[in-house]
């Protein structure tokens, strides 16, 4: 797949984040593409919904597994703002994802490098990783929300 | 807390893992406790569900938020009959559990300590892990189901 046609499915991917942002939460998006089509999308929803496990890698994972009848997302690949955390991680090695391609790196907590690499662990499935992809405009939405969090000081700063 | 009382939680969470059991998924089954209280209960619906993020843990995580109103569930303790794997772990701390307790060790995808202990890595927040409570029992429930289902031939033995 040609570097551009990562770009394109990752500009879907931040019109999700921006409608976590919307909701106050924090802008992380993605799209899980199958063939050459988007079958599901899903927006970081832990402060909405108040659930620990609402990150936008899971929303997405959830939605697919329902359009396509199956827990297995074979041949898909998951296109996310942001390097996932442990539990997405973990989830896309769980959901049989083809390859995983994010925007943004996260010193703090991604796990497909930054912090460590989680998807090199002995499993029996293995998932293709591929970082950096419109990365300047991943994390500008992630910069963009806590410098307007900061300013509102609505949000406790520990989280 | 006495190890008695880590079993008695321990038995609750078997009765968990007998449901999956009884719908075909591996039996896997998990409580949690807020003070004296048995506040949510979840048991692996992967299969019966075609849902990859089914796992015992995190049904039992989501009810628990639903319960508390809150995606925090602070001095909350998790029963896991099984070692929990990469997903799980991080949803564990995602949610900010204060403990987690399982039975059973998993050599081939346990992640607190079995196959990596990703508890251990740097992050915001700290999980206590006990191991080992009821080991034998919640070992007997899985050997038992996959001597059933090798015996029925009904499932692909690759997962």
């Amino acid at each position: 797949m040609l570097h551009d046609e990562h770009e394109q499915y990752m500009e879907d991917a931040l019109k999700m984040a921006e409608k976590a942002a919307a909701l106050g939460d924090i802008p992380a998006g993605a799209v899980i593409v199958h063939g050459d089509r988007i079958i599901a999308r899903g927006y970081n929803t832990r402060e909405a919904s108040e659930d620990a496990t609402g990150h936008a890698e899971i929303m997405a994972i959830r939605e697919a597994s329902e359009v396509l009848g199956s827990w297995r997302l074979l041949d898909c690949d998951l296109y996310v703002t942001l390097e996932p955390c442990l539990m997405c991680a973990g989830a896309i090695i769980q959901a049989r994802l083809r390859r995983v391609i994010f925007g943004a790196y996260d010193p703090k907590s991604g796990m497909a490098g930054s912090v460590a690499n989680v998807f090199d662990l002995p499993a029996n499935h293995r998932v293709e990783v591929i970082g950096g992809v419109l990365q300047e405009r991943c994390g500008d939405v992630l910069r963009d929300f806590f410098a307007k969090r900061r300013k509102d000081k609505s949000f406790d700063e520990t989280d």
